[in-house]
């Protein structure tokens, strides 16, 4: 059995998903982070960086994997499933996935920190990061007009971009035009695993989220 | 042979240092990323983001990889080098290497932008991103008490870890108290590889980093 560290977040739902899609039995433990629980010294033993998603996985010596990255590529060769076993089909899902980690994650993030959590109206910060945020969308939807999928069949890049896209409206980013990229939306979110991990560990509620998040921002 | 496309930045030297350290060949073609040379239809078809680093292997049927992260993996696994081929030293290798996708390189990265480049100076904008920066090397140098590298031998991980991380004094980020992260920059900075390789494409002009950034956020 594997245990799944998260909260309903987009890195969270990556993990989700990622694991509703390929069948596996897992545990859900789910993190207050309001409350600070990703930041306790027994959680810090499985990410030392204290955020959320991390998995342990008990039938392989209680192995830990953190960063949500790192959980969809330890479960993808774990399966044989949602990235392909030959060289060049591997890296372009890898480089699709670190796309998103590197540039559509953390773009997206900052935007909510400046359009949603801070306290201030940082005009020139929110303006950058919601700039950028639809730059990036954008890049998604060239590469979606000519091909179904970010990389070849359906796989932990799609799932990855995915979970950020869909929440293009809370970083208060219009997709208006991204026709390609409202297909692939649509298309994903009909699938049932889908939906199942979009669920857990529960419903997001965006008032708890903006508190939580307002709290964090200004530790 | 392998073509690298470039410039004197921790992601391009993420690259350069890797290809070093492994002995491989390569091209090196430096972009102007004053002049937008990474944003024309030539380069786009290499990197559909418009970003450097990136590379094209000629032996490998012009195979082309971006993202600086998905390089190296690539790399690694076309020379079996630099990380480890058993399932468990692979995934730590990976998540480090996330921990630096998602977390060390876009937050110094944003410290920059506000710390050096911006013509306004916002203070709770460079407060947020130098402190968190701050963190992110903190969980470095926790993890370097215990452990000579990030994840078991010396591997990609540390290469991308290293590359950000030696940049600190450019984000303005302090790294007093943390002994043990500068005991692992000073041991990677006395590679000889490592020494080659972030002279690629030749020794970074602050004047003209600056000067070429500034214009990049003003955009």
């Amino acid at each position: 059995m594997i245990d799944l560290y998260t909260a309903a977040t987009p890195n969270g739902w990556k993990a989700s998903v990622t694991l509703e899609e390929m069948g596996l039995p897992y545990n859900v433990i789910a993190l207050d982070l309001m409350k600070g629980e990703q930041k306790k010294p027994g959680f810090l033993k499985i990410n030392p960086n204290g955020r959320i998603p991390a998995i342990v996985d008990h039938d392989n010596g209680d192995f830990p994997v953190f960063e949500s990255g790192a959980i969809m590529i330890y479960l993808a060769e774990k399966t044989g499933m949602l990235m392909p076993a030959d060289a060049k089909g591997r890296s372009q899902v890898i480089q699709w996935l670190m796309f998103q980690m590197g540039g559509l994650g953390p773009m997206m993030g900052q935007a909510n920190v400046f359009f949603r959590y801070m306290p201030e109206k940082i005009e020139v910060a929110i303006d950058r990061y919601q700039n950028e945020s639809r730059r990036l969308l954008t890049v998604l939807d060239t590469r979606l007009a000519d091909n179904e999928f970010l990389a070849g069949d359906y796989s932990i890049a799609d799932i990855a971009n995915w979970c950020w896209a869909r929440t293009h409206a809370w970083s208060g980013v219009d997709i208006t035009g991204l026709d390609h990229l409202k297909r692939w939306l649509d298309q994903i979110r009909a699938r049932a695993a889908v939906d199942r991990g979009v669920k857990v560990p529960g419903e997001p509620e965006p008032a708890k989220v903006l508190e939580a998040a307002k709290t964090i921002v200004q530790r």
